[in-house]
């Protein structure tokens, strides 16, 4: 809506980085499966929750994009926490197909080595 | 170790911020629940792979941090994964006690209100 604005409480509420974003960890909302990980400032927050469709601050393209507009691969968001200090979101999501780009369902589906061992 | 540095191979993979920072997902390993979003640099990827301690940057003390260190909730880290382009870590962990310094179980426990309705 023209000239709509976050809700001002919310918009206190948050701690925003030096571009004015915070960081949005999507979840998929009934298997709790982490699938990506993006970022929102306020109008993107906004969005997000008035349209119940996932919206974030493309960092490198500098630019809104509603997650799936292109791809498909739609988010219906359920539900939106914020962190204790602000500047996280937990974004609940129905994702439709897979999340990445990459056509895998998770972003995060590189496993680093890890040469600690427990003694366990 | 003095002079260890983080394996080359990973550290060509990462996409810092301007400050050199990754953002880290950190979840419980079984669960999968989402428990706190901290900041990486290199040197703590570093430390947390070695380890198997779950080491941060406080970005508002600017120094190092391991979880527990002074709480005793801490994070024994299971595995360690990269997402598609290299700017977010997802830390599987097993979390000792509460993540959250307000001795919340997650960080994420302040759902902010949905003005969406679905109309299923």
């Amino acid at each position: 809506a023209p000239g709509a604005r976050l809700d001002p409480e919310i918009a206190a509420r948050l701690r925003r980085d030096e571009h004015g974003l915070v960081a949005a960890v999507v979840r998929q909302y009934d298997t709790g499966e982490v699938l990506m990980l993006a970022w929102m400032d306020d109008e993107a927050l906004r969005r997000t929750l008035q349209t119940g469709r996932a919206t974030y601050w493309s960092r490198s393209r500098q630019q809104y994009w509603v997650k799936g507009e292109t791809s498909g691969h739609h988010q219906y968001v359920r539900s939106v926490a914020l962190d204790c200090d602000g500047d996280a979101l937990l974004v609940s999501v129905e994702q439709v197909g897979p999340a990445c780009h990459t056509g895998a369902h998770s972003c995060f589906h590189r496993a680093l080595p890890m040469t600690h061992r427990s003694a366990v």
